[in-house]
């Protein structure tokens, strides 16, 4: 085998924060300030939200990711209602179950093919509104992108907001990877505002550990009357940090000159370095480029298991021999190609099917 | 008035990292790791708790305070049990129900003079189980050091975990302020074991944030079989960090060479001497030294609020005229002097009760 | 001993139903009917409601008091809210945390002397509203007459639930003895309305187990705005009933010529005659008579052992020696006669103290 | 049209009680008993269930079966676990969400054709045992017979129980139609035994209220020690009936001489003679007799407005044009013989397609 690279494919998290961010962190360490938000650096963020989407929104900071779904779910939900997803959707699968112990509220997972939710399945599913033998649906959750690697286009997130809202219901958009999403819809500012808040999007987790900070995730209510409780409703789930400065400081450097666009960018083009440098297999199955930074080959033993050990990457469907690559912000262009070498190595001799 | 002090005396909270964490943050950023804790700096920190107590431990990180209680809790409760506290306690008071809601669980506050229970509280509460009309009284949590300065000594925690486990409860110790615990009962790792393990308690609350670290707590299991569950339920209730290693990172460095006794042991002196500075102010009533590092003296307007917008601390029972001084791990002498300095200025002229 | 009484003295759940009640069901349960309350024995028990008290209110039949009081304190907390009560209070004491798993809410505690609470309590504790680290006090739960058989004046209950509504919380009534309650405040409907809607309280548990019926009780809103969830929230905390009828027809014998306030009135009326019968002996303590239902006196071994195993009643306080008896709607003039004659005897010859 | 039948064919909780059951409620209303379950009427009834299963069982009553399944699985689930089902299960589709409310817990829904689990679908779901980001399989609940009138031989039901069992899973049977399974499946003691307890079920939430009774339903756990924390959690879920006579006399009355088996027989009976009596009408695509006491016919306006209104029945899957006629214990074939002569009436015009 080849030399491994030094960043694995195995997953967004598996990457170290960006200099600016630690940065942050270093600068906010600085002296005494009140905790639980009550700070300077908990107030430019909150502005730099503010200024992210044009508008007066309500933004609170919270520790992950899972934290940030329940707290935006706990919001928008009403006795008795349920939540609409997809059975890709990372509070389905991913979360251990902790929206339903949290918020005590079914998911209403449907099928999909490609993680995606369509109006006519928010439509059909909100027919048990009004009958009380039913979970009440009350909240769509979008994940976008999608655990999937598959995106929105901001038309289809409207037309799920606007059948959503005809319906009474809420949306809730589960961005973990938005500097992801936001790269690959046009880039800036005003694409992002087009896939959440112009599409009708009402509380957005908005993510950031992914997209390369040490920890801390955000809640961004659109409407900030939807978010009265919300500031209770964060310690109740467990999700208030005391020293507040550290997640807000990392935010303000994320958000300062796009950063998180331009890291999700980096990853994106990293993903699509991969798969122009795999595609030529044709056993791997990569037929389309990634939208964002996530590909899902097809592998086999003893290849696959030969690769895994020269440099990790997770198992996606056993069943379908299917394997995730995945970039995060800090993956050159050297790791995909060292990477790439490695899969012609295994491939060269792997058993025909 | 004066100058005021560099530090607020308002919380321990208000301080930043200890530079020696913040270095091993900075250190821990190079390259990629595993997630969720499958990496070095969580298996040395691992080790390093190991060591702490002198026995194989199972230690588990987790975000924050109300987290790191609530998972303890939730791995110790049986099915409609209940957990046993003062009224003064944090997970009572200060967790804006957090463990309710996240448990589904009574919590019985007992009334207490001290901020501590008796066993005979725990015997008296334990009179419940076997009737089925009544939430089943199942874990015993005590916080060390209390809510209002005190501590239980080992033979007080002794006691309670005797009569605790003669009637079949488990006993929780919260310590978010475990190192100015330690300080004050023998300044070592003996003194430490004293009252946690060797007294008997069965699972431990191991306090980061308050002891100069950016953000992180440890749960530990001195019986590893109880935390058999535990892992699933981490993420389970939403306390979970994809990148582990920065909170390892910060234990590793926090353990090392007990470096957060010696920052309780700093504030612990910090907050004697400003008790020395002050105490001959009779109106503030302070007729005792510090346990550790908070004083609650008596205070009335218009002192109290002159002092307040000078150098800020919060009330703490206002019916009481009492208010709340804490040091950090990183108040100094001139800091003491300097809000000393601040009490005489307000209370020279302060009106005569 | 003397021959002991047909009926016992341990609770007024130990009686049967009346038989006005066992008939209705008896005609209910002719032929097929729909399911759910969606047939004429629901509505004609729902106008009943109505009457009863003198404008339209929204009436939900349930299976049990616990689940009464869940159903109406689930209606009306909103999200990270807790419920002020006293420390004596039924859902605090004798419903094995129900509320807490089913509501994921704090329930706060507050100490009587008496089984009731004050506004000042109430306003104290409302205190905490606005502060996110304290779970917010949202809901008063009021139990009338209290569980030590003490009752509330309308008076007293306006002025709680003016502090309340003033404060911006709501108050819940749980009267799970409502016709002993209205038969000593007067007897009528007009008394009645006196200490509920007329005194301001938002939502009813209206008891029916204890009043002389097979089961079922019953959850008023006098504002039906305010029960816009509850027909979801009833399923959703397991206290839908499908067959419907039985319970309906049972609450409309029930308010039919006010039953419920004859049955209660007799059963206080037995209490009374109790307390007549055996004030005379000093040792019981008995120096007021009852308000209700029960009375509290105070009977020490072996007298106590000797009464109990010769007709059953239950210990109350065993610290302080106290037993509670306690007439059903069913005890007679010879049963209280007979047990009277009973006590005699067991304390003739009673240690002296 | 002609004559509507006497009794409706929307569903088995239209009927009224069985003479005998109402008799032993009338029997068991006579004079003073303990309450919550410590009297006479209880005690035999548990022990008919000893006898109905031949071996020491425990089993608890509780209000509704809603309440039956959330008691049975709360004393099945660890921690983050989660339930295996169909997505056409009850406690998935209607008990409005109440499952995950009190539990905490997902219910991990899975597709199905026929309303049938299958061993391999256990194993696959199983396959997240282990891994901390996805809530635990713990228990398996089945329904018997289905939502869709199916039925599992007791063969099925061994697979499954064995490939959950080895796997550490627990198996919950959901039979709040037991009468109707049992008289499909051989009609006596032992071919009840086999598709429960002898297959392998651990708890058993056996049917009442559609059998014929008033009200009230068990839980019957074949080992008794999985039962330890039943009793608190009856009551912890809202459960426990305070005149708990009434319903245990029911119970006794239901068992004696297998009378839930007779009327089981009977509705199922009703069933198939509405199955001969309607199945030359091609349209409704009754290709195969009914298993137990439902059809699923397919039905089409105007002839199903037509039919609804002249006597109700529930539509089933709007977008099938599929309806459910559901017949109960009390179903007489003069009944049968009116419905059909109704359908023959609508469905002799009805368009053709």
């Amino acid at each position: 085998m080849p030399a491994a690279p030094s960043r694995m494919l195995a997953s967004d998290n598996l990457a170290g924060a960006h200099p600016l961010v630690l940065d942050a962190i270093t600068r906010a360490n600085a002296g005494h300030v009140l905790a639980y938000g009550n700070d300077d650096f908990t107030r430019r963020a909150e502005a730099a939200f503010n200024e992210l989407f044009d508008r007066d929104v309500r933004t609170l900071f919270v520790y992950g990711g899972t934290g940030a779904n329940v707290l935006a779910l706990a919001s928008m939900l009403q006795q008795a209602e349920c939540v609409i997803c997809t059975n890709w959707s990372h509070i389905h699968v991913d979360e251990t179950g902790a929206p339903e112990r949290v918020l005590g509220a079914k998911l209403l997972d449907l099928p999909c093919a490609d993680g995606k939710l369509t109006p006519g399945q928010v439509q059909a599913a909100a027919g048990a509104r009004g009958n009380p033998h039913h979970a009440q649906p009350g909240v769509v959750s979008l994940t976008q992108p999608t655990e999937l690697g598959t995106l929105y286009s901001p038309a289809e997130v409207r037309a799920i907001c606007d059948t959503a809202h005809e319906l009474g219901l809420l949306v809730h958009m589960d961005a973990a990877r938005i500097g992801n999403a936001t790269a690959a819809l046009g880039g800036n500012r005003v694409a992002l505002r087009a896939f959440t808040v112009d599409a009708g999007v009402d509380v957005l987790s908005f993510g950031g550990t992914k997209a390369g900070i040490v920890f801390g995730e955000a809640v961004v209510w659109f409407d900030p009357r939807r978010a009265q409780r919300a500031e209770y409703l964060r310690k109740n789930v467990t999700q208030l940090h005391s020293k507040m400065r550290y997640i807000s400081a990392q935010y303000e450097a994320l958000l300062e000159n796009d950063l998180f666009i331009d890291l999700g960018r980096s990853a994106n083009a990293a993903a699509r370095a991969l798969y122009d440098a795999t595609r030529h297999h044709a056993s791997l199955g990569l037929t389309s480029p990634p939208a964002v930074n996530s590909l899902f080959p097809t592998l086999r033993d003893p290849a696959k298991s030969r690769l895994q050990e020269w440099s990790f990457f997770w198992d996606w469907d056993a069943a379908a021999h299917q394997v995730r690559w995945m970039t995060a912000w800090d993956v050159t262009a050297s790791d995909v190609a060292a990477f790439a070498a490695g899969v012609d190595a295994v491939l060269v001799d792997a058993p025909k099917f």
